[in-house]
């Protein structure tokens, strides 16, 4: 069933054109129109039929959309929500892909409430890829990957209904929870891996990669995401990143120090407990 | 063409037991016979085909081997050395697979002096996986796989050269070096993302992890590794992880305090010089 008559994403990269290509397979709704800032990308987006109308011009593109998606890096999703809900019709609801969301939200919510026609849920699909760019957009990316979506005291209940049942229609795993406990929550599980992946990368000189195996390609596979992309995220939830850096150092720290001390009783209950808990995220039971 | 009548693998796990599998694919020996501590390994691998013959005795293991690995965790390694030695035939190669090599190349030199029949080279085939054990051993798991092989003012030249061809038999690209350059280098390329790696899979609650996506999972995959065999090598390679942990601790302090200080640039900058390197690294390219 169509639940949505058109739907517009503004910015089709990664995840926007994930979103389009399921949007489209699972006939979610009507009409899906993609909003660019680049020819080039728009030319992208239509050849792997991630949008069906492809427009440079926001005016046009959310006219008369039920389903504003704002898909952009995260310093740009308030600025781009501040000229969609200029063109909104009255009714629309405006979701946002944002890997931080207090700020966002924030922000987003003033615009709402001072236009008094639209109205606005914060989520983050956390899918993705360290790539970049439409051409890397997937029709599955979406399935079974976990979806928070932002429930705030300005939030209207039935819009969030409907937010969260778009984001199932796509496969996604959706959990609601307020911005700031999804800020502190993916500080840790996502935020942080990216900081240590890229403090890592950047440390080891170049020429010693040249014998690096599979351990290192996967532990820093996260340091060829798009930096601007990071930068912001970084910033955007500083406070949540520092605290859950401070929580890893010192696991860190306190292994160096058992080594350093030639404590292998202690070590090895270090490394145990790190991998009893990973085990038993990944297999369900310690591995 | 044969290059041994006779290899002993002592100690049948997942490099034991794929060095096994490869030996017999590619010909490489007239015979493969396994070295176990446990019935149930023993029967385990003999399942797999790893091995030719297995069995719980080292000496009737080594007898006549021509060439015997030395498949065990770190720090039993030498004391295993010890007892192939007593048993292993006049002119024998001994070689290992450890993932540290100072400490253990001067532990088995000195044996091997004192013995005065065999020869010793230190390896170290840079291939595996979080998994333990024979049941994931692969026929493929050295083909293209970086092998450091270490020579010392001890090493015998034309032991060297068979050790050598050995490994680039099974599919592995060798590299020589010192047992003291191999600690260096491999402290940064391996030893640290595991250090990382159990630093953030121990840090972070468990109670989080319930939204932990792909990034999460690459980023800590080798958390899941045995935590003996992973504190055998941190104790005998510490004094390099410990200088490798502070050029990480260096560039990611730099980047948080990039972030703590709002210094987008500056957190661009580093974040870029991170991802370009690992880009180029990886294909070959600034991606």
């Amino acid at each position: 069933m169509k639940k949505f008559n058109k739907i517009a994403i503004i910015g089709v990269g990664l995840i926007g054109g994930s979103v389009g290509l399921a949007v489209k397979r699972k006939g979610v709704a009507g009409e899906v129109i993609g909003v660019f800032r680049r020819n080039s990308t728009l030319s992208k987006a239509l050849r792997c039929k991630a949008v069906d109308k492809a427009t440079l011009d926001i005016k046009a593109g959310v006219k008369g959309a039920d389903l504003i998606v704002l898909a952009a890096p995260v310093y740009s999703i308030p600025p781009l929500a501040r000229e969609a809900i200029k063109y909104a019709k009255s009714g629309a609801v405006i979701i946002d892909v944002g890997s931080t969301k207090a700020w966002i939200v924030k922000e987003i919510e003033k615009m709402a409430r001072a236009s008094g026609s639209v109205f606005f849920v914060g989520s983050h699909p956390m899918a993705g890829s360290e790539h970049a760019g439409v051409e890397f957009a997937k029709k599955d990316l979406l399935e079974g990957a976990p979806c928070i979506v932002t429930r705030t005291i300005n939030t209207n209940a039935k819009v969030l209904k409907r937010v969260v049942k778009f984001w199932a229609s796509l496969g996604a795993k959706v959990k609601i929870m307020s911005p700031a406990m999804h800020d502190r929550s993916v500080s840790l599980i996502s935020h942080l891996p990216h900081m240590v992946a890229f403090g890592l990368a950047g440390a080891v000189p170049i020429k010693d990669l040249s014998y690096a195996a599979e351990g290192f390609k996967d532990t820093t596979r996260v340091a060829s995401s798009d930096p601007h992309l990071w930068a912001d995220i970084f910033l955007t939830n500083r406070k949540e990143i520092i605290r859950a850096g401070k929580m890893f150092e010192k696991y860190y720290s306190n292994i160096i120090k058992a080594v350093s001390k030639g404590n292998y009783s202690e070590t090895v209950k270090l490394l145990k407990a790190a991998k009893s808990k990973r085990d038993k995220f990944m297999y369900g039971k310690e591995g």
